[in-house]
Order: C-alpha cells, then sequence, then structure tokens
C-alpha cells in the first residue's frame, strides 16, 4: 500500500480523555476515532492491526475444532426472558423495541443465542461434543467507558460455547480452549497470567481467566514467584497462619473466664493495640454484613451476619458473597450495627451476640485468650477463647489475601499485581441448556441435558493491551505478528532515483508475499520517520540519496540501522520478518 | 473437515414460510437456522459460504483501492439528526436509548458515521479521492421480512462512501465501483444486469443498480434484445411513437371545435372505445394525483395535478413523482375528484380544466381531434386538440414502459423481466458533506465541500441469489468459488479398507490445498449422497469397495459418474477445481 493512497491521519497530541498508552496511541495513530460515547471505529491502518488479532483467535480456535457460526447481533428478548436475565442484566443491555413492540436485545453475549439455535439442532448424543463460536459485535451500556477500545460500549468479543454429555467431556472442551488461548496470546506477542477466577456469582465449577499484566488494569492478581500459583484476589487462597502473641509466639490458651474490661474513647484496632500494649494479632475484628439474597439460612437475621476475622486481616467480600451464595454483600448501615449490636460502630463482637449469625474466618480459630468488642459502648471482652466463649455458624477462608501472605502449593512468598482479563473459560454447567429445556436422546434413547462451557476473549481490549505492552517514548512496536503492515520503505524524497529505488524495492517486498507501507508522500523525511515510528511498523527501509546504491534498514524496537545493499535488501527483510514470526509463533 | 466433527443438521423439509428455493434450500441444509422474525443465523457450514461471498466482495474492492475500516454499529442519534434524516427514516430504524437517555441507532446505514468520521480526518486536498468501505452488519425493521436471508431484519451488507473534490474524480470513483461489482459477481457465478435506476426521491446525479434476474424479484427491468438498455421500470424510456388513428395510420389534425357529446353510462376506456367505434389511442386519459412535498410550483391546487396520457398507455408514478420533485404521488381520493373534475370519477379532461394544473406525458402531443373527459357527468368532449384547447403546465415522458415498446438506442423490442437488486452505486453529491459540515483546505487555502458516491452490496442477498441461479431438484449446486467445501469425499462405509482409501484421499487432497467434507458418519450411503447433494459439494468423490482400486468422480451439476484410479483422485481432483475457480475468474 502507497500511503498517499491509504489515510494517515496522525495527530501531535492525543485527546484529553485519553489517558493510558494504548489509547492515546491509538488515536494520536489515527488508528481509531470516536464517534461517539465508549463507541469507537476502526480506521483502514486500525482496522488490518484488528483484523489480525481476529483472525490468530479464529485460526487458533479453529485447530482445536472449534466451528465458528454467526448469530444475529440483535436477538429476541423473548430468549432473555426465557433464561431469565431478561431482568438480571440490568441497565447494561441495550433493550429496543421493534415496530411491532416486541422487546429486543443488542447482545452483549449470547448464551442464550446459541442455546436456542443448538434446542433447534442437536437431535441425538452422536452430534456431541462440539464447541461453536463467534467474533461478533457486542454492546454493553458501560456506565463510564473510558481507555478508548480498552473499555468500550461496543466492542468485538470472541465468544464460544461447548455443548457436552458429560463432565468428562466437558473438562475436555474446556482443557481444548486454553490451549487454543494459550497459543493465540502467544501468537500476539501478549504474556497472559491465568488466574483461577471467582464463580460464585455466575455458578458453574471451574473458570480460569487469562490476565494481562497493566497498571490501569481493573483486577488484582496474587502471583507467586515459586510456583505457578496464580489467583484473582477475588478467590486467593494462602497457607493458614498461626495467630501470635505480642511475643511472636504462638498464642496459648487461657482458663480465665471471659471479662469485660472498660475502654473509654478507644474504637480502632491501632487504639486498642496502644490501649492493651499488644498487637493486632490479639484481636478479633467483628463485621456485621448487610447480605442479599443469600443461598444459606442465616438464621434470625435473614439479611445480616457478623463476620469476624484476626485483627490485622481484611474480609475479602468476594469470597464471603461465594460462600454465602449471596448476589451482593456490603457492611450494613450505622443503623443496623447498632440494632444488631446494642453498641454504636465499633464495639461489635461474637461473644454473646445472638441477633446475628457468626461467620468466622479460618485465622480466628487458632487464636487464644483473644481480644474482642463488648457489644456495649467503652466495652471489651479480655480472655476470649473461640470454640469455648461463642461458636459459629460457619467458618471458612474469607480473608483478603496479601503481598507477603504464603503460598499454599509451595510456601513462597506472595507478590501482587494489577491486570486486565483478556479473556476466559467458564464450566457453566446446565443453567442455560436446563431453562432453555435443551435435550438429546441418549444411546439408551433416553432424554438428556448437555452441560455447556463458555469462553471469551475480547478482541478490542487485546489489541490495546498488545499495545500497553508494546510501545516506547515515539509510539507503538507493534510484535509482527499484528502489526497493520510489516515494512515500511521510507524514501528520503519521493523523486528521482530514490523513487525509482523505492518503487523497486516496493514490488520485490510484495511479491514475497510480505505487507509493505511505502511512504510517498511529498512530507519532510522528519514527518515520515516520526509517522512511521507512531505507527510502529516494525521494519524501516530508508532509501536516502547519501546512501545509495545502500538502503537503511532499522528494527523499530533497535537503536541503531543497518546499511545494506539495495538489491540485497528485500531477501534481508523477508529473512527478518519470517524470524520474527516464527519466533512468535515457536 | 470431518463431517462428524462439524455440524450437519439436514431437514427432509422445509418450514412453511420458506416459499421461494434459496430459503428452502438453505434451511433444508442447515445453512442457517431462524433466531426470530427476520432474524437468521448462519450456522457452520453456512458462514463458510457467507464468508466467502465477503471476501471475494472484500478482494476485488481492494483491488480498486477501496479501503475498508469498521464504524460502530450502534451509532449517536445526533449525527442522523444533523443530516436531517432521524425523522425521515421512520419506523424501518431501531432507536434505542442509553442508559443516560441519549438516542442511539442501529445502523440501517451509514452515510452519517462514514460523513462524521472523514469530517475528523480530513484537512486537506492532499487527502483526496479516498473510498471507504465497511462489511458490517444493518438492522432494518422490515414490516413483513421474508424470503430468509433474501429480506431479513438484520443483514450484512458492504456499503462504501467516496469523497472527491469534483464531479469528474466522482465520476471516477464511481467507475471504479462498478468495475468491481463486475468483477466479485462473476466470480461468484452470478449473472447481473446492470440498471440505471430511478434516483428521483433521493437526489443526485446518477447511479446504477446491479441485479439479478429472480422470477421472486421486487422490481421489474425492461431490457433491449438488440443492445445493452437495461432499466428498471420505474425509469426507463421508450422511443417516442406518434399515436395512430382507427385506421392504423398517424392521427390527423381537425379544424372543427370541441364538442360536448353524450355518453350515459359509459364510464371505461373499453365501454367508451365500443359506443364510439375507435382505438384507446384516440383518447386523452386524465388521472387526479394527489401529490406530497412537490418541489416545484402546481399552480392554485399544491396538492393534485391533472396527468394526461394516451388511452393505451399507463403513468408511472415513479417518473412523476421524479418529475414534480415530489416525496410520494398517490391516485386522489374520490372526493378530491369530485371537488376538482366537477363531477364523478370518469369525465376528468383536460379541456377547460381549471382547478388543477395538467401535467402530459409526451404521448399527448401527437395526438389529433383526440376525445376525452367532458367535466360533467355522462360527457365526453370530441374534437380535442392538444395545444390548442389546453395548455399543460408541463410536458414529459410519465410512461409506464411495457415489453413491445420499442428501444430508444436502437430500435429492438423492449421485453420485461423480475429481478433483485444485489447491489448500487450512486452519485450522492454533497448532501451529506454539506449539512454535515465537512470541508477541506483547496490547493489555494480556500475551505471546500468534497462530494460523495456510496456504493452498496446486500451480502445475505447475494449469497442467496447465487443459490436462486444455482440448484436443481436435489439441493444446492454451489458455484465453485463460493462453495462451503469444494469435495466431498464420501465412503460407502467408512470402515476398513474404505475408511483407508477415503483417510488418505482427504490427506491428499488437503495437502494440496483443498477444501475437503470427508463424510465419515456411520449413515447408510443414500443418506450421505442425499445430504452432499442438498449441501451442493461441487466435486463428490466416492469411496466404494465394489470399485476399488478406483474411486468414483462426479460433478455435482453432471449426470454421470466417472471412474478413476483411487491414487489418480486427488490431482484429478485439484485441476477440475483450479479449472472451475479459472473459468470464475476470467
Amino acid at each position: 500500500m502507497k500511503a498517499s493512497q491509504t489515510i494517515i491521519s496522525t495527530l501531535r497530541d492525543a485527546p484529553n480523555d485519553a489517558v493510558i498508552a494504548s489509547h492515546q496511541l491509538m488515536m494520536r495513530a489515527g488508528l481509531i476515532r470516536k464517534l461517539g460515547n465508549g463507541l469507537y471505529s476502526y480506521m483502514p491502518i486500525g482496522l488490518r492491526a484488528f483484523r489480525k488479532v481476529e483472525n490468530i483467535i479464529r485460526q487458533e480456535l479453529d485447530n482445536v475444532g472449534m466451528l465458528e457460526m454467526k448469530p444475529t447481533v440483535i436477538q429476541p428478548g423473548e430468549i432473555w426472558k426465557e433464561s431469565g436475565r431478561w431482568d438480571k442484566m440490568g441497565a447494561e443491555m441495550l433493550k429496543p423495541q421493534n415496530r411491532g413492540g416486541q422487546d429486543m436485545v443488542v447482545s452483549p453475549t449470547a448464551e442464550e443465542a446459541f442455546t436456542a439455535l443448538v434446542r433447534d439442532s442437536l437431535t441425538s448424543y452422536k452430534q456431541l461434543p462440539f464447541t461453536l463460536y463467534q467474533i461478533n459485535t457486542k454492546y454493553r451500556d458501560e456506565i463510564r467507558p473510558r481507555y478508548g477500545v480498552m473499555r468500550g460500549r461496543e466492542f468485538t468479543m470472541m465468544d464460544a460455547y461447548s455443548f457436552d454429555r458429560d463432565q468428562a467431556s466437558l473438562d475436555e472442551s474446556y482443557e481444548k480452549a486454553a490451549v487454543a488461548y494459550r497459543a493465540a496470546f502467544k501468537r500476539m506477542g501478549l504474556s497472559t497470567i491465568s488466574v483461577k477466577a471467582d464463580t460464585g456469582a455466575m455458578g458453574g465449577s471451574g473458570s480460569e481467566e487469562f490476565m494481562v499484566e497493566s497498571e490501569v488494569g481493573d483486577d488484582t492478581l496474587i502471583l507467586c514467584p515459586g510456583c505457578k500459583y496464580a489467583a484473582n484476589v477475588e478467590k486467593a487462597s494462602c497457607k493458614p497462619d498461626v495467630a501470635l502473641g505480642a511475643d511472636g509466639k504462638p498464642q496459648v490458651a487461657t482458663d480465665k473466664a471471659v471479662e469485660e474490661i472498660p475502654t473509654p474513647d478507644v474504637k480502632t484496632i491501632e487504639q486498642l493495640t496502644e490501649f492493651l500494649k499488644t498487637t493486632p494479632q490479639a484481636f478479633i475484628k467483628t463485621l456485621i454484613y448487610r447480605v442479599e439474597n443469600a443461598g444459606v439460612d442465616l438464621g434470625k437475621e435473614k439479611k445480616f451476619v457478623a463476620v469476624c476475622i484476626r485483627g490485622d486481616l481484611d474480609v475479602n467480600e468476594a469470597k464471603l458473597c461465594a460462600l454465602l451464595k449471596a448476589s451482593e454483600v456490603e457492611l450494613a448501615e450505622e443503623a443496623d450495627v447498632i440494632r444488631i449490636t446494642d453498641a454504636p460502630v465499633g464495639f461489635a463482637g461474637p461473644v454473646k451476640m445472638t441477633k446475628a449469625s457468626v461467620i468466622c474466618d479460618n485465622s480466628v480459630m487458632t487464636m487464644h485468650d483473644a481480644v474482642t468488642g463488648g457489644l456495649k459502648k467503652d466495652i471489651h471482652f479480655i480472655h476470649v477463647e473461640p470454640g469455648r466463649d461463642f461458636t459459629p455458624l460457619m467458618t471458612a477462608d474469607v480473608r483478603t489475601v496479601q503481598p507477603g501472605d504464603i503460598c499454599p502449593e509451595c510456601g513462597g512468598t506472595f507478590y501482587s499485581k494489577k491486570g486486565n482479563e483478556l479473556g476466559h473459560i467458564f464450566k457453566l454447567g446446565d443453567k442455560y441448556t436446563k431453562s432453555m429445556n435443551v435435550t438429546y436422546l441418549d444411546e439408551n434413547g433416553k432424554l438428556s441435558t448437555p452441560i455447556m462451557g463458555c469462553y471469551g476473549i475480547g478482541v478490542d481490549r487485546t489489541l490495546a493491551s498488545i499495545i500497553e505492552g508494546h510501545h516506547d517514548d515515539n509510539g507503538i512496536c507493534w510484535p509482527m505478528s499484528v502489526a497493520p503492515y510489516q515494512i515500511a520503505v521510507v524514501p528520503v524524497k519521493y523523486d528521482g532515483v530514490m523513487k525509482e529505488t523505492a518503487d523497486k524495492l516496493y514490488d520485490e517486498l510484495t511479491k514475497l508475499g510480505l505487507e509493505v507501507l511505502l511512504d510517498d508522500r511529498n512530507e519532510r523525511p522528519g514527518v515520515k520517520f516520526k509517522d512511521m515510528d507512531l505507527l510502529g511498523i516494525p521494519l524501516r527501509i530508508v532509501v536516502g540519496e547519501k546512501n545509495l546504491p545502500n538502503v537503511e534498514m532499522k528494527l523499530r524496537t533497535a537503536s541503531d540501522a543497518e546499511l545494506v545493499p539495495a538489491t540485497d535488501a528485500a531477501e534481508r527483510a523477508a529473512a527478518i520478518v519470517q524470524k520474527a514470526l516464527a519466533e512468535l509463533n515457536a
């Protein structure tokens, strides 16, 4: 492609709303343009990179036997009512009515559509298993779309759905998806971290997120340097540790009975630690939580629980939510705390707590001779022995794991990173096939229900993440596999012998099957070099009169250029491109 | 691909709502499945054919230098308000509101989006000309979607928009699109008829529709066997003919004054012909039309005109509409006819017509001594001389051309066909660039407005039309270029030596780069043959024990099979595929 025949529309400055590198560079390089809030259009050069990402994903899914199809983007609302998600999806789902007043949906995901289509085609066990996928437009009405295509309202998602007879078969389908994901991300130069995700709210029996490290990541990852342990903080577990006394030794059981002590004006654990001359580990911290739609019986106070944890630790609400099979948990309002604890905020404790059930983090059960709130203003209990002085409804791991905690797998010391989710794989079970009544006849002629897995990769977000990981001060540094063009041929002036040499080189490179952008624009060389750097073309060949019969070859990521005879340049360039692709495919 | 690893879901019978061949066959072959009214999903094998159509279009557009990009499907309503089409598009456009209450549009076409994006990027004349295109999802809320993907609500459209400095440049961009269209349709085995379309309502200075002959076509085409003349009946013109008398000779002028004659109980031209013993050509037929939003001054009755035409001809409302620059014309209600003609329906005429202006078809102006309605019940005028006895506001071609009329280009005799529009190309001018304020600086630093062309191809409709033109009683007969698979390898039984031979053949063919479907299903041979015929795979290779070491090769469209040594089969098949592709590409 000659530069004069495509649209190169670079900007010196990124717009003000672009605060992360990928958004800034995609705007500055003219790869995308904004059409509305959270609505980005891919311009011709941007679309080339986008299609490469899309095709790499497609190829790797095809390689493991997944089948591409194409449902409609606009879907009948009735299938969303069948599955029960019509109401649950909330304002994120765009729900136009058609001219007949029928409810429609602009697809935010497609479990329902695939399930409905399979329902019409599936009759026999002989057809199973299969995994269907699409790479198609989705829309989610994010409240605050931001970061350009990283979190847009309209986006392109690869979403796949597997249909299996049983758990063993689902496990295989799931593993195939994981293999395809790993291959695809690797080919695109992305180093992903595979983490176990919190699957609580969505149900299902297993899931994995493919995260990429990012300073602007939405997720916090807990990682072990010693083994492959990696988990979203919402689900991470650490090795249980024994509660220590002020002397640094394990706490020792006491025979003394619980005793009230006055603690005037002492509200925080910090104040209490000072007041009692001990460490936070001596305290049982108790938090009153409001619980929405709990899936387990919470006793008298159906909507509230008292959650106890060792004083130096924090409760992880995602884990608590999963434990209680709830749709949401949040700290109780002050009025509810006062009602439930008969005291102002700051004096809750499990001893003599009668109004709400007590949930204990595992950390509490190794504590002895502990301190806790006295359910009265300015009163604490001391000499508290868990088990003896109170009995929890449940004891479980609801602790927020932190850097410095110990890996349960290998004993390594955890560290933490911010990450963005690029893809996920998820065992759905029969959630949709049951609610939408999908059946098949098994070998014995018996009606059975298949089980599903679902799998997703955000195409736009993957593209943006590649840029996040591959750029410098001058612009994008595309990995060869996803570069919009592999080679830029830049004549210092597109005229005379430089034009001849550049044209010849362009023809030779194109004939070798390479993707070349010839900068034939009538611009100063500096402008052209800057634009090619900003666009991130991996290999640049400069044709300047003073160097002829040599030309200058430079990798985007190299600091120095190399002089090469113009007659050898095409073959040399081809070799460089092939080597780079081979390394990504290896 | 092995049949067991994809989804073959054929039906013995098409659903009741499928009344045309392509819809029936696409359903029966399992290429598409219905998700809702006018909402069809492509299943894996169907998508393969769909993608081939899409890619052929893409390649041919790229070949003429068009640039693909990807705006969003969901668009801000505000750009539609800027262009003025927010109200005009009516109920066909799906208009959801987002969570902030902002008006959004599910794109039914994309003039506004491309214009808005170009507005942000275009600064200098140096960037022009260019043509941008997308192949993307569209939605139009058709009142009665029908014929499967031929007229669905959601569909995929290639839509392109050219931006040029002047008319000469636009003419070139337009011609390039035409070249790409012709190449693409030819490669897909479609024989298209290129017709001049009615461009009245849309404005603009030129347009062409690419039609394909179809018994279920929405359009009527007027064609000349002698030359390349082809036009939509809405715009077709014929050679003017001289009005003939009852003796078959040109009508002769009369000196007699207009005279009233009583014509009791005579209302139709047929009755009048009999009553006066003459031919329909003797009568000036006069129709009162109601005109919406006329762009020309119609005189006193702003909304009504009297349209005169020779008694044997019909008024073409599309031509009338274009002539009057109106948004719509329709025959007036009875009450309006009575008011305007002072008589019941059936006695309108141009003589002494004072209430509405008279529009004459050219055919009237060669009439002499004519008969027309007398503006009174049971009265006609005779001896009417156009020009002498009445003066039309306008005289123009508003006649509906019919088979048998004479070609204005070559004198051939027109015939007629039904057709479906697959694509169109259209010179838009500055309609959008002006209303949406797109400018650039010309060589002299002066702000100028670019002019646009727009171009569209319906991808789904093209696919369906290929099937309409390529099928027989047993199923689809794909042209090689768009077949989901080029070759079907069918072992009579997938077992023993037949399995070995089929597997070997499959490997050889796949290595040769061919697209092969190996029917490894445990079905009776008859079932497999029927399915492969229904699916329309162009070349079938049957591996049966009794024929070994030969295999049976048969083109889908041939009546007889040929025995070929299994060892030669792959090379023979490759040659057949290459030849078929070469013929389509020629």
